[in-house]
């Protein structure tokens, strides 16, 4: 793959790219994945925080890596930022990026947005979840939802790709071909997951010290998390009617991964072949989903650092119920890792250009 | 309290004590728990494996604490226990305690047992779930589910006491005051539990390994967890019909802990005064069940290294669920402490004696 | 012991406390303590921050504990508190402490200090490491190290104790008896330490978030870390001259628990039965030393949640050198356990009083 | 440097190799090195244990990648190995890895030992520290020591190269420079590591159970560990005169990394200007090594996954010592990732390749 997507290469040149916003967890792992990317060109990073500063001065991780400890953050400028770069990733906050996305839209600038703000088509349901009143309600419309493996034709065209928040990564790639097959009850669902503690972002608050994280399990968000209002608009525009699901996140004292497991009554009887065989068709060419089947369990380790969801089942013949069990890293397939798949789409590259799979 | 306890032990002697099977992590707990104990005198304490070394050789924790660093570990021999003893502890792995408990009930000998060998009263139940006949079937009939908080009176009264599973012991105590006051949809259950590794006891396999349970959380044993046969036995006695329920654990990276999440479907409206005047009225006095409402949320931290349970909930009215949550910690209140809670009731003394509460 | 404990309650009263600073994870351990303590009654608790809360809200771990869950925290008053309480425990922050100090020491309460202020009797070495003026600096000359395997008979006859600090509990007491032997070259000192993340106290600061921690090992305040000054003083008083020694901190992601190893050259030929023979002469009596000898090895798990330091070493006869190595909980034996040991001390009540050795 | 790679291969094919013993956690990291290095085709792996089954079935994080998941492991066999593959790997314990090299020797292939056979000169000093005699005696004098950063030359022109352990790695980096320039005090030498548990290898034994590190720190191995004798070897062939060292190594609760702090007396007056220069010229070429001086400290957080090694220094004007520190993934820079720099230079391929450093 490496050889004809440098052989791809040759014939043009490397798409420049922007992250704004790149001082957190996801932003950082954002630019890991940009600098090694073998057809981008990492034109700027911006953070008002750290402007002035090197990228190594502020992640060690990144010192003596070539560009990597050269290159500066500077402030946010949308004007600028669409000169400087073609496609725009947004590691902002939520609220905050829908403020920048404006006027970069304005510019001419593609847009990958990392944060809740355009996930979700109805900016009542938006204030309803995240409290504040949506700062581009006009954008709304143009924005896709992320998520490759249901929209891949969609992003490959889109402007603007508002990816997936990572609970709903690991929720919606399991359920959703269920759910298309007409075949779960739609009031039966009951979700629950484990996420690991950079899932808060690096928040410097007492909730995530370590002493208070180590050796503690705890059930948080409940009965409504925002991320609720993406998994259920997106279930529902495939059910083709209003859903609502149960959901109970926990945090678990791990610094990547999340673990979903997701109890269905199925409202028509399917044995375990069946079962197998809608996975099957939904996902056997997907480079990046891997199907455990109903013998082996999904298991966080082996999928942190790489853009993999592990997709298990089992149907129960005790309850007639069906659970699927996924496992990602939040940062990747929950984050930076699928905006690259997306960036890819966007850009004709090869699906799964800079993410590694040997 | 420690006064009054004192105060009694005056007036009568310690009762004798033997821990067989010592050389677990919960084994080792209970060993813990009964030197500090104001009302007992630890005479024996048995392990195949160390027969013939002292407890701090085996464990480190345990040098220099007086009596602890003198008990030596001796064979197991019924006869010789039953005489030593008035109060058995059996802390074996399943079919080994059965195989011990018929001896030691022919000496006479008052048995806790914490394997899951007289949980069930069905030896059908056992083998379905167990793989292997019961040793003892004779003595299911005798023995008594050791939850205090629901049989305290059965188990004053009991010669044989099964301590209950760590991950019933944190679904029943939720779940069991809304199924007794009827209110339950008993189809609905849904319960995820999330637990530290000690819950694997101390087995020396591949699995356990550091390096494979760090950074990593993995749900296993769906659909059928062995632990499912007595949560359902029990649901279904208080429930007057038969229950089966959707469980799925997880393994997650701490030493202790368990987080249950449980989620059920009301068969009737109520709202959120309704359900905590249930849980105020069957819980209030309970001393060892902390009732956190329905604004705040467990914590497994708060409960390591103590025997309490700590119950929260929450009604959802999208979707009209309620889900309990609880904490424990799976060696105390989940093994160990409920063992000790169960022979403080055998015998009389406070039910708090020797599990410290300040 | 907990029999004549409390034979000898019946003929007095429980001591009168208070604690001062208790938001932090030293002085929640210290309150723990008090709060299980035969002899004493937490009279007050002060926290400006969390001022007319109760303990059991601000730390769930408390909750449903009898006193524990009444007790309010109420705004520091030295007057106030001198009145309600014969003994004060200071748990704050270094340069706070000496400031309250000083009135409590007016209004004739006895102080037992858990931060730095009153551990070095130079005020211009205090400056020196600490960077503020002393502010109580006339008090100086009445603080004892509060060291109770040293410093036992001065401490119980003190008003004003200093207890020394976490790393100088593991250093000095593995030591001190090689030095005042007089076997030591004393400029060959070099000592290492690790230490758990609680020993940065409950700072809301980015290096100590969960996922900045988790997977992490560094090694940080090298050359010249604060509680060099104490280790110092005291080896110097000892030796009867000026030592200087090598010490080397590292930050490892467990909750609690420091592991020091100290390599010394000896000035004086030592066989292992030699070096046995003055740590059996010198603590072979103390209740809370361990000495593991020259075959095993310390592990924080043996000592955390209780008031030991397990005491290793080694005779390298390939380098001449040899190798001590301690474990202890930084809370406990390095701060509020340590504290107990010498307020029993203070109070003439057995050492172990509150600190649980079954 | 990937394009200049690929430019490079278009002129010649890939290398063959093998791994033998792939089952380890350092083989496994070997195999991901493999499969994803521009250069090398893996024609074979082996393992005893796993013979017949499929790189993903044993390693899940395999599935799904490409070649990765198809690959079997096969039963050892010399002869075949040397003609499957030009270049074989040996991920084998001590005293296995030598039986077998002498066959493949025999047979013509050049070999990347990552055991400790091979990297001492004495057979005498290898028994002493390893305890049984030397397998391939003969083959000792035609070894060369794998530091690329030391040995480069001799490692591209050798044919069998044993690769450093961890520990060696990441003391001999920072200390050999200060050792070559002459001015260490060569009996002053004092050198604690931290080591993850992934160090122990996947070995199954109660000491790596989760429970039995998590939340535990312990020294071992004092104070002779193996390791010494390579550590020592190296020394004394740059310093031209035997060396002792005092070495401490700890295990402690992190999957991978390694922490080394080295204490040296200087035996010549150097300031902090003149330490910096001489780690400047000998390293500041290094694609691996990177420099973090006298301000910054190493942590593993900023190594692990990568093949770097980070080092830094003080001095200390109250002792005259100098600390040097360092910073390695184990399993990388202490082995699997050094051996692709070792097979790079062999093969004449940039010293990179294979090892990520966008």
């Amino acid at each position: 793959m490496k050889n004809s997507a440098n052989a791809a290469l040759d014939g043009r040149s490397r798409t420049k790219v922007a992250v704004i916003g790149a001082s957190g967890y996801v932003g950082e792992e954002l630019v890991r994945l940009l600098l090694q990317h073998p057809y981008t060109n990492l034109a700027a990073l911006t953070s008002r925080q750290f402007a002035g500063k090197t990228l190594a001065e502020i992640f060690p991780r990144f010192s003596n890596r070539g560009k990597a400890s050269e290159l500066r953050f500077i402030r946010p400028d949308a004007a600028q930022l669409a000169q400087k770069a073609g496609i725009i990733f947004l590691a902002l906050p939520h609220g905050f990026a829908a403020e920048l996305a404006e006027p970069l839209w304005q510019a001419g600038a593609k847009i990958v947005d990392l944060s809740a703000d355009f996930r979700i088509k109805d900016p009542k349901i938006y204030k309803e979840f995240y409290g504040n009143d949506h700062a581009a309600p006009e954008l709304l419309g143009k924005a896709v939802y992320g998520l490759p493996e249901i929209n891949r034709g969609k992003i490959s065209r889109a402007k603007l790709v508002a990816c997936p928040g990572c609970y709903p990564t690991s929720i919606l790639l399991p359920l959703l071909p269920l759910v298309r097959e007409g075949v779960v009850d739609l009031a039966s669902v009951v979700v629950t997951s484990l996420s690991g503690v950079t899932g808060a972002g690096r928040k410097v608050d007492a909730d995530y010290l370590f002493a208070e994280c180590n050796e503690s399990l705890r059930p948080y968000g409940v009965p409504k998390h925002r991320h609720l209002s993406e998994i259920e608009e997106q279930l529902s525009i495939f059910a083709e009617k209003k859903i609502t699901i149960q959901f109970t996140p926990h945090l678990v004292p791990v610094n990547r991964g999340i673990i979903t497991t997701i109890h269905v009554n199925l409202s028509k009887k399917m044995d375990a072949t069946a079962i197998a065989s809608v996975y099957k068709k939904v996902y056997s060419a997907e480079p990046f989903v891997r199907l455990l089947g109903d013998e082996r369990f999904p298991d966080t380790k082996n999928v942190t650092g790489t853009n993999f969801i592990d997709i298990a089942w089992r149907l129960d013949p005790r309850t007639g119920r069906v659970i699927l069990m996924s496992a990602i890293d939040n940062i990747m397939k929950g984050a930076s890792g699928q905006a690259i798949q997306c960036f890819n789409a966007m850009c004709g590259y090869p699906e799964t250009a800079g993410l590694q799979i040997p």
